[in-house]
């Protein structure tokens, strides 16, 4: 069984905390038993091992988000980047693709496809094999899961069975809608309908064909150069919609879309995370902050505080969702950014004539390596604060440790590698004459 | 006529904005006519200069506040730097001292004392005049000003008149009254009392009656050695409190205590200052923003949020007087300070072992001047951001542009002389084994 995990979704729901490097499945909000914090990638990843701890796992995203999925689940899983963000059609297919030609998967295989960032309990998991099962047991081509809806909800898309449902057969699907008025939804409800989660499972064999409908390709390399090729359009629209014999396998758990600050700060176990005081008269107030400055709420009702170097955000919990036309032209230049070696944050920036400087203050991990094989077109100072790192400049190394500095100039070849958690302050020079 | 202005009060009412070095009266909060701030500071300087071109001016003030001044007026005023920190009585002879053994006025000269920060009208000022005439025509030696009051306040003191007060000359006064209930406040009111505003007059001789009661002094030099042995009380206490005979002149027009985000955003002109969107929904919200980090606010109502390198307050605007507690032992250390050269903010702070780097980024105005003139113990790298400036390092000078970067070994001589407004990078470093 092969799972297809879709990590999508770059924007700014989340914002100060998502942004366009950083999308909400990344941010490690959700608090363990163990007490440490974990992302919502982080925490469907372990419950999959948990579940299927066998299962072959590939992560297809876009080149934006390949380093944060290293950086928090490491060599674990295959990565698939995406040669452009297209839609979850071109998606899929190029993660067929890959079980084919890559790594020759036999075409009768069971495939569960899902999005990289469900909230749900385990059995959402155990569905999951259930629904490859019912997929190898041949009744039904594609196999969907309806998850049981908790409110009439106009933002989902509904599946509607052909009859009644059951907890271990599939039910043949007779139709779907899409986004439906909430009273429209409540009857959909009544009559048995489920939301339709965006998970599919099929053999290998049915991608295969889709795949060899819309290019002609024998090799993975062939798929990915004419990836532009392939329509934009979801595996919903181009595929399910002209389906005629889907099955659906329910899922009655519970299930979240952690989407807005209003449904996330619902499932946190602490008011605030980060360095925050809840004084007096704050009530219902959540704070999330990603700052080392301190931050103070006092008399605040119903409210989301959330900080991070690219903004602060102060609303109001049923408002959180209407921020987008706000934060939409904000700063389009993250100020902080997760890599596979560790992070960084910009913590200056000026502009005076035609002269521009950056600084940025990078946490690399111990044992990581930060390399510019082929230097960078302006001239560039690296101070390291914290830790030890062997660095190498144009082929020479140095031993260096905190208050050493260096000069790197124009397209000179750097590299440092980290001997213990290392702080280094990275001074960028450009000029645009 | 001579005016002491006594600059004191630092403190965290106006937290994260105000520290323990730039108190309340420094905050450019204040929007003047030509759309630029000016801070409390400022503006009764510059109502004083409008009033009473002539009159010299003294502010009497604790070290840690001396550069804010400068910065702020530069060297327009006489700046009295207290030896330490006691109370207005010392704090007003001191001043004396000045006057009488530094510039020789005359005894006969009248002086007027007031704080350096009420948010007043220019009939204030015009009060201010009055009361030292009053002075010279010579019924009361000492003469203060009383405040209509404008709501029955039990925070502020109350001078109770012997008969009905008018505007033109001396009441003499029978009483006073210390913060009294709500409802001993109403009836004194009723009565005719007024605000005490902490606004004294006296000839110099008065004064100089005072300190050599106090202490055996010859010189300002005398004072200052002694200072210490000044009983640190305030001046209503230690002379106001004795004297039989006093007169009080009203000051009918808008005063405030600008003292806590509730009254200080009432009388800001817009709804925010810095990056900052207030956006649907949001209601009687002030944003006051240091940072170059933008704040969003959607749905928010009667909400201060202010932030600076300090920290970052949300709150409730009729509680923002209750922080004291929560913010007292945050980060004693300001991660932002003013100087009389410029500015500087504290961007990185990192311990490791016995390992302590402080990253600090300035902003030095054109023309002024850094120096350390017996350099400080540890080693320090400064990098040249933005500008050009001249560095002297133990005795040889450089001539430094954006991008170039020096090396201070421990005890080494350097300083910098900005020759366009300069942003500079210090990063030092700590061992403290």
């Amino acid at each position: 069984m092969k799972l297809i995990l879709l990590s999508g979704g770059s924007g700014k729901r989340l914002w100060p905390l998502s942004n366009e490097s950083r999308s909400k499945q990344f941010l490690k909000l959700l608090k363990k038993d163990d007490g440490d914090y974990e992302s919502m990638l982080q925490r469907v990843y372990s419950q999959i091992r948990y579940c299927m701890p066998k299962a072959d796992v590939i992560i297809s995203t876009g080149a934006k988000q390949k380093d944060s999925i290293l950086n928090q689940l490491g060599h674990a899983v295959t990565i698939l980047e995406e040669p452009s963000r297209r839609n979850t059609f071109p998606a899929i297919l190029l993660s067929a693709a890959y079980l084919i030609f890559e790594q020759q998967t036999s075409l009768d295989e069971p495939v569960v496809i899902l999005p990289v960032d469900p909230y749900a309990e385990i059995e959402y998991f155990e569905t999951l094999r259930q629904m490859a099962q019912a997929v190898e047991q041949g009744t039904f081509p594609l196999v969907l899961m309806g998850i049981a809806p908790s409110y009439p909800s106009e933002k989902y898309g509904y599946i509607v069975p052909a009859s009644s449902v059951h907890a271990d057969s599939p039910t043949q699907v007779r139709s779907f809608v899409e986004k439906p008025s909430a009273s429209v939804a409540e009857e959909l409800i009544a009559s048995g309908a489920l939301w339709n989660g965006g998970v599919f499972a099929c053999r290998l064999s049915y991608l295969a064909q889709h795949l060899h409908k819309n290019l002609n390709c024998s090799s993975f390399l062939d798929v990915m150069t004419q990836y532009d090729q392939l329509e934009s359009t979801s595996f919903d629209y181009a595929v399910v919609e002209h389906e005629t014999c889907i099955g659906m396998l329910p899922y009655h758990g519970y299930w979240r879309d952690l989407g807005t600050w209003n449904t996330l700060t619902g499932e946190m176990k602490d008011a605030s995370m980060g360095r925050a005081i809840l004084g007096e008269g704050a009530e219902n107030t959540f704070v999330v902050n990603e700052l080392s400055t301190p931050i103070v709420a006092l008399g605040t009702k119903n409210l989301i505080i959330a900080a991070s170097p690219d903004g602060i955000l102060v609303s109001d919990l049923g408002k959180s969702s209407y921020m987008k036309p706000y934060v939409e032209h904000l700063g389009d230049t993250p100020m902080f950014e997760e890599r596979r070696w560790g992070e960084y944050r910009i913590v200056e920036h000026t502009r005076q004539d035609d002269a521009e400087t950056i600084t940025k203050q990078a946490l690399v991990h111990c044992g990581k390596t930060i390399s510019f094989e082929h230097g960078i077109s302006h001239k560039k100072i690296w101070i390291l604060t914290m830790g030890r790192a062997n660095i190498e400049i144009d082929g020479v190394c140095h031993c260096a440790c905190a208050g050493d500095s260096f000069q790197i100039a124009p397209f000179q070849k750097h590299s440092l590698h980290a001997l213990t958690e290392v702080s280094l302050l990275s001074v960028e020079f450009m000029e645009s004459d």
